[in-house]
């Protein structure tokens, strides 16, 4: 019951945590960064932001702990694994169109595509979260999936899956620094650089430290087996946790 | 016998991604940045990324998985948490010259300190780590700590341990951009700026891709809890991995 309490509490910091996270990005690229458009203006390279977090972030941490929510053990488990491939689905889309966003941008401006190394690592999470849903969907949705293939997937997905995790964390803490850098430079009008830490910086910087402490909450929550669906529970409890306790 | 050597061959990937993450600082800090010095100029930054990746990622790393090494296993368990503390502390002073370097570069060339993103996450990084030793140093080394007081420390060690090298991975990897933005600006004299990816720009974005496979070998065999010291394997398998197979 303690247990139960605690994973509660944990979701609902996981639910504030990604709604912060959400509420930050849209206010810091519609309020400071002059809102939305896809006419491959700066306007356009705002979707990137807000799709990255919301997408690869966001939903995919909401996604990723799914079957870890109590109220959902009593029951049939397809409906959770559709509603499971469902929100990385849309959290896949959400991360193709972000790409979308800054690629068209890039490409009506005459800026080369995927050369700074946040773009390395960006695409990189991107691609395996591509790879991943793509798998999962064949090897455990598929009815006509043999069982010794769904066995052999499992620990493959459950590992990329929080890989993806660590990827998307830094591409995004790399994405918000570069950016800030980019758009604060001061000028001759009285407005502040990066460096003078005006009210866009902190927002953009609070929007970063949201981003690790929701990664930090999802990765958590997904190393506590005794948060773990009953019947998703090893029979053999070989492992112990990356950011969980030991001996406890 | 098979589950050691997976260990073993692991360790050497991890061994190997280390030294090539230092190789790979050192070469594109003394042979593209001009060097090194402590004399408040550029040649002192670059003291920073030297000592940040070989302190907080390489060092930091090799020190967490020691106890995984099967060769120690049979043997007293204090002179392995002695040179854990050492190589913790190597790791943690390394660190602390690391950001000396940079805070004086700054203060000499007037340039405030701690306002990017990539320095507040690499400051909660270097800060966490510095508690996390010191309460290390006091709960585990003191012969004068109780029982108690080292099941209480344990789980929150384990879990900040993990929590700092994915902190640290997110600096690193959004100062390796920052400072490839810095400093690859191109100019009249044909240098090519960032975007046109120059070797160096490659050098340093292979540094970022090196520094991320280390830090996931780091995590993955840390999370495999049939490495772990027998005597320190959790009586209450109650954990599943983050990076690791589960059911296997």
């Amino acid at each position: 019951m303690r247990s139960i309490l605690i994973f509660y509490l944990c979701y609902l910091l996981c639910l504030a945590l990604g709604m912060a996270c959400v509420v930050c990005v849209c206010v810091w690229n519609s309020g400071w960064r002059g809102g939305f458009a896809w006419d491959g203006s700066a306007l356009q390279f705002n979707w990137h932001p807000v799709l990255m977090v919301t997408g690869m972030v966001v939903l995919y941490g909401n996604g990723a702990v799914l079957y870890r929510i109590p109220l959902t053990w009593g029951q049939n488990k397809l409906p959770w694994k559709l509603l499971h491939a469902a929100l990385m689905l849309l959290a896949l889309i959400l991360s193709i169109v972000g790409l979308c966003a800054v690629f068209d941008f890039h490409n009506v401006n005459k800026i080369p595509n995927l050369y700074s190394l946040h773009s390395w690592i960006g695409i990189a999470a991107t691609a395996l979260f591509a790879m991943q849903w793509v798998a999962g969907m064949a090897g455990f949705l598929l009815p006509c999936s043999p069982v010794s293939l769904r066995k052999l997937l499992k620990p493959i997905h459950v590992w990329l899956g929080g890989s993806i995790v660590l990827l998307s964390i830094a591409a995004c803490i790399s994405g918000i620094n570069e950016k800030l850098f980019f758009v604060l430079k001061g000028n001759t009008n009285g407005s502040q650089p990066y460096s003078g830490l005006p009210p866009e910086a902190l927002l953009g910087n609070s929007l970063g430290v949201l981003i690790v402490a929701f990664g930090l909450v999802v990765l958590k929550i997904l190393a506590n087996s005794k948060w773990q669906r009953p019947d998703s529970r090893p029979e053999d409890m070989a492992y112990t946790p990356l950011l969980q306790e030991e001996n406890e």
